[in-house]
């Protein structure tokens, strides 16, 4: 036990304070965190009383209580992070309301002239399946360099004018909101454990946005070290479990059964075909592990 | 449209103001509403703009954004009761933090002299499985007929201190502290359709305590014709889905394959035994649907 | 209580679904309420039991929950708006966590071609006194008028490189990071009445950025149509109501013994230069009521 | 600031894990702490910029962010605390949403032998003023010595009922119910500092049922220790603060022109009897000050 404190310890002072780098201007670097898996085991243990003591060991509780959706526990965690983003991922950020947020501020400062500049491979066209995202094939190297350097021209025209406009006195709450929605900005934000898995989950998904990911990933990286036991619960338990609703059950069902996918009636079975689609793709990562 | 519009209106007035009983003396009274599947599309459309309007119907958006987890157009709509529980369930129910209340004040008035008696079919040993629950076996009659008549026996004097208490003119803030969590109080309670649902998961699941399930049922009952689509939605997507982990897909993959179910060897799987279990009882649900 | 019940409908039905213009390309519309100020007397009674039913009138108990900050009867009524707002303030109004929320998405739909551009009285220098505000002062006509051709023609460019990407095939989510916080979005927007109010007494106040007050004032109205008796209240003992802290009491207190204004030793009395002056408006605008 | 450090670190060392006692079997312990009155000023200065570092200190400024309501920096600092509380009060505190709690369960473990049984000095009369609360006179010592031991002696078959019902193997989840609101029980319960403020106020106010004061009291000292500058500016803004509506404003605004107290014509103010009364206790708290 004193090893695993001693070992805690040193893993927090390695990580906190430190800058992680996100995106071309971007950082998440962790502030301050209250508790660890002991934590969670602790509170956990009050609401269970004595006799789970002996019965289960810590890994084995938490990954009780991440299977059973026992999440109050977890809330017994609280991470606090000094990010900063582009306000358009600030925007998508900000929806997840179960935290507490420090934001820069554009009416009382002066915005910083940095900007979110996508990298080339990013630059890319629209998806023809997925109406919110990008696609996955690249542009001509030519016409994604081209757009880059419009949206580096633009970024670097409107900062002008934003100084320019405050060069003639002009009230910073107002010369600001021509600034883009690329332009970063900081926050200091506060959040349990629970929630910041719900946060993960959702935005470590490939149906968010490229660049929320990029936070995601980083952030999940430091949570994997700090409440590793927790961390291992929540991927096995949430990320990398697999759902199948009321009707793709049936559909297992058969296939259980010995019938062959191609024999499968969805219609019958009562998916729809976008549903059918989706249920393979399950059942061909299944296969393919 | 109209039709359906009226039918809603219908439906509506026949539910609205109405008891539904619950227990022996409780029940669950649908008090206002605001919204219905309609709304969750309309909510859902502000999103994603015109180009939905004509792509998906309204049925298909709903089930879609529930497949998705794309909550926040459920929250669109607002359900308030009135609802008369034993204090014990009015303290498990408080734990869902998501919603609004206005509970009767045992300070400012006199508690009734209702008292939850559970059914002698009820009255059962505690389960050996489940340290939180009872059994699903029976006392001996003899035996169950004693708890109920100790029990009744004890609510009826415990009522009669405090009404002796209330006539000693001591303090109602105090004379009621020595009444029993079987008391009964009540409250408004008014919450959204999203947090309703995760409300409902969990209170209706039978790891929930069956008083809480009794009111869990009765409220799905009248969501269910309230916001049809929804619930249907809800149903396939959420509470008659299944779920496997991470180490569970492992196994599922090796069934797939044409393994025998008794061939698989949990352990190398990763699988505890309490987790081998709670899989093939997955799987026998899914053969024997 | 026909009559007021009716009275109440023709209102409702007067508001709902009406566009109230905010800015210059923006709105409030009502969509759905639910509740009155009959929800907020029938929820309160709830809490007292019988007693109350005679002791107090409707808005007598209404002003009596709001002085003594009984504020759960007040969540029994909740609002429902759609609102087209610049982003700049939806940033802002995001900050108000106790709602739900549906906005248009840039990543799924086109942006609209519209942008915030302030009247020519509204371009004004910073303040001097307030670092997150505009000052009282207006610049030379020529100037304001400068200030606003760069912003409009700003916005004009910005949306036309916007077509220009999207024409390019540019994915929708990244075409618009270079679009200007002065674009308009539009959302639907949930709120329970206590924090209805919360939001207005924040947004209607002079500290606010001018451009959010606009929309607060239209929904004020609003609110003090459909629950004339709460918004009455709200504003006696809410909008209206003045603080002092501990040592501004103190100061008062050698007032109200008959001491001149003048003769104050702020210092000793332990307020600041800051509170001294905060102080001194305080009574000024209490003697010349 | 390193001396400063070195304190604050001191006085947390010797509050962490410390059992207050409160009431006749009740405790606060605190068990966690995120931040300090540093993490306030932290916090704030990212939204404020680099601006502020210099024109205001550190108490300055967080007695400026209390002044003018800025929130979100007192949510940057959390509070973790281990409580042993009757049930009647459990069930007024969870009323404070904006927590994470586990409890202990009374469905998975027995609940102890522990039970509230108020002093002599509080067995006392329903007030005769306050619906909600008992009265400032007492009985006679007798009577208050005869009710005492109703409530003990109750106290006393109670458990041993309850240890008879699980003598008999019935499920621990219903032998409970009827065991008294007056019965310990447990948590942990984690808060940030802006909403335990909040929780603070109106749980020492003397409209609080005494026994939860008696916490509220225990856990500012504490608050008071571990943020002594966000303490003293709640203090000074908050608990010690006055406020006049706006129709006592016009009342003051009489007394401080001069007019006498008695010479108000409390009607035409517009203020009610109960209100006149109120205004009248204000200000002689003010001038007896």
């Amino acid at each position: 036990m004193t090893q695993e404190v001693t070992n805690y310890e040193k893993i927090k002072e390695e990580l906190l304070g430190k800058e992680f780098k996100v995106l071309d201007k971007g950082f998440v670097r962790l502030v301050d965190v209250m508790g660890s898996d002991d934590s969670i085991v602790q509170a956990a243990r009050v609401s269970y009383g004595k006799g789970t003591k002996t019965s289960l060991e810590d890994r084995g509780l938490i990954r009780y209580l991440m299977r059973h959706k026992h999440t109050t526990p977890f809330e017994m965690v609280e991470f606090k992070f000094h990010i900063k983003l582009p306000i358009f991922i600030a925007r998508q950020w900000i929806r997840h309301r179960t935290a507490n947020v420090n934001e820069y501020s554009g009416r009382y400062s002066e915005m910083p002239d940095d900007f979110y500049l996508p990298d080339l491979e990013q630059i890319r066209p629209q998806s023809t399946m997925n109406k919110q995202g990008r696609g996955d094939e690249a542009f001509e190297p030519a016409r994604a360099e081209e757009i880059r350097n419009i949206m580096q021209n633009t970024q670097k025209n409107l900062f002008s004018e934003y100084e320019d406009l405050l060069e003639k006195e002009f009230a910073r709450e107002l010369a600001r909101i021509n600034l883009p929605l690329s332009n970063y900005t900081e926050w200091y934000w506060k959040i349990d454990l629970h929630n910041l898995f719900h946060f993960l989950r959702l935005r470590i998904d490939s149906h968010a946005q490229y660049e929320i990911q990029q936070y995601g990933i980083v952030m999940a990286d430091i949570v994997s070290k700090i409440t590793p036991y927790a961390w291992e619960a929540f991927s096995d338990y949430g990320i990398d479990a697999i759902y199948f609703s009321k009707n793709e059950k049936a559909a297992l069902s058969e296939l259980l059964s010995g019938k062959n996918a191609k024999d499968l009636d969805y219609k019958s079975i009562g998916l729809s075909k976008r549903e059918a689609r989706e249920f393979e793709e399950k059942i061909t990562t299944l296969i393919n592990k």
